[in-house]
């Protein structure tokens, strides 16, 4: 019964026009008929794009071309690991958690990506995804890790001692490479809707367990503006200036590994949504989210969602949250 | 030089706190930390969740479970087509668009989902879609689908007459699953930031053409409220209130086969999200979009995006936009 519907839909659509800015041909004249595609001022002001959004206009400037300059970002959460281990150490991947990993790395080689820099968060199952990627990258393909030291070959899955010792904790001769501001934790604003469980557990925080999560709040805040702006990789931007390695179209690839809170609130942050709504984004294990950064300057700096937590290419029987 | 950056990046934080709410314990008394966690009014408003979403307060109750009863909502886009043929029913899909439709029908079947329910444009390239992804699907797990006749195995992809015959046009025995306010157009609020090209396309357009326009900008919003709501499959809501197919987890499974500019623009306003937004997302041919909808009556009704524009199930080679 489609119709009923639509009409009783069409009367809260008229009240509901903050959403809906439906506008109606036959009660307008030719003469205004244009301007009736402008939306209300409110929601400009909500929905308006910021084209300075990461208040750097001081990127470096570079010859024109005939292409717009990108960065690709790629958001890459960790596989499933032990949640119930006592110490952050001890809370490492699980074999089912190395296999996604495995296939992360996998797909990452067969798009084919010239990969200029990897960033992992600090914690040990960001670590270990790491790992499980760069064991099925091809060395050649990338430009800087800061791991010296990776298995050439996918670690023994059923060995717990090969799959820690091939975590990238064993070089740390870039540091900067490896990001504490990105451990996973609570974003700086609560999640709207927010969980009744969520609610609960913070009203039983002590002070000290207040202040600490304030603490962690502010350092994922942070995290965003280190990490995730218009500059390009290099100083000079020469990848992204000089062209991609076919010649073709300009961009430069940075790949992030680490957690889905983080993550989430930098998906919304990038796109410019209300950050509140990071909980209504879910990323499984081992999905790969696509921000394409426009970093030409100093015109439109658009950035687009290619894809938000994409784990198609892992096998159905491997694949978690 | 992470640390001037961050520096210099902190003075912007201050000064843009309407997305960055960052709270600094230091400066607040143990008496009022808690209190510290609230956002700014405006930010509240922004961001806020509306339970109530689809303005539909009349949904079916049901006796308690232990389950919160969910709809999952599929939003497949159409695979690549012939955007240069002049007719509309002449931009039918190219070898490698079926092939796409092919590996999405594949990806569903080994998802294993009981689907309830296919609604599909009635565009050419949206139709070939479905019939492509029937081709993949095992029929004893559709409940409904609306199409009588489908090929039982892939249909000759260099054959145009037998990819035309395959189409579920052949068969229209429930047209409410053929969807005509589904066709792809313009959502009713333009994107922002928009594209210069755009503008200046959007300017250039006659009265009449302005009015038509307008015209399926409300379809499109129409669209949204006629096939996204709260409402389960069946009237009772037999799925999602008896238990899925294994007697676990209730829910019911709707799968939509359409177009990039409508599911964006249902996908923002399924998540509360700006809806001038919409551009801001990218959706692949063949890629799987799926939102979990909370319909448990009458308490919170929240809305997960679980994956969004996944084509990681199409062969690397196979990938198009």
């Amino acid at each position: 019964m489609p119709f009923p519907r639509l009409l009783r839909v069409g009367t809260f659509l008229l009240a509901a026009s903050a959403t809906s800015p439906l506008t109606f041909p036959w009660s307008r004249s030719n003469e205004n008929s244009k301007s009736s595609l402008a939306v209300a001022p409110k929601l400009r002001e909500q929905g308006d794009w910021n084209h300075n959004w990461d208040f750097d206009a001081a990127i470096p400037t570079s010859p024109p071309t005939q292409y717009r300059r990108l960065k690709l970002v790629i958001l890459v959460r960790h596989g499933q690991y032990d949640t119930k281990a006592a110490a952050p150490e001890q809370k490492v991947l699980t074999e089912l958690g190395w296999k996604q990993a495995i296939a992360t790395g996998k797909r990452l080689r067969e798009l084919g990506y010239h990969i200029d820099c990897i960033v992992h968060s600090d914690m040990i199952r960001a670590r270990q995804t790491t790992a499980g990627i760069l064991s099925e990258l091809d060395q050649v393909h990338l430009s800087e890790t800061g791991i010296l030291e990776v298995a050439t070959r996918p670690p023994t899955l059923t060995d717990h001692e090969v799959v820690t010792q091939c975590s990238p904790l064993v070089s740390k001769s870039c540091p900067l490479l490896e990001s504490s501001l990105m451990a996973e934790g609570p974003p700086p604003v609560e999640p709207e809707p927010s969980p009744p469980s969520r609610t609960k557990r913070l009203e039983s925080l002590c002070p000290a367990e207040l202040s600490d999560r304030i603490n962690t709040q502010n350092r994922i805040g942070s995290s965003f503006h280190h990490h995730i702006h218009r500059r390009p990789v290099s100083i000079t931007g020469e990848r992204a200036f000089r062209g991609g390695p076919t010649g073709g179209r300009p961009f430069e690839v940075v790949v992030f590994v680490g957690h889905a809170n983080v993550f989430r609130y930098w998906i919304c942050r990038a796109l410019q949504i209300p950050p509140e709504a990071w909980l209504r984004i879910s990323l499984p294990h081992g999905s790969i989210t696509e921000l394409l950064v426009d970093i030409t300057p100093p015109s439109e700096c658009t950035v687009t969602a290619l894809r938000i937590g994409d784990d198609g290419h892992i096998p159905v029987e491997l694949q978690s949250r």
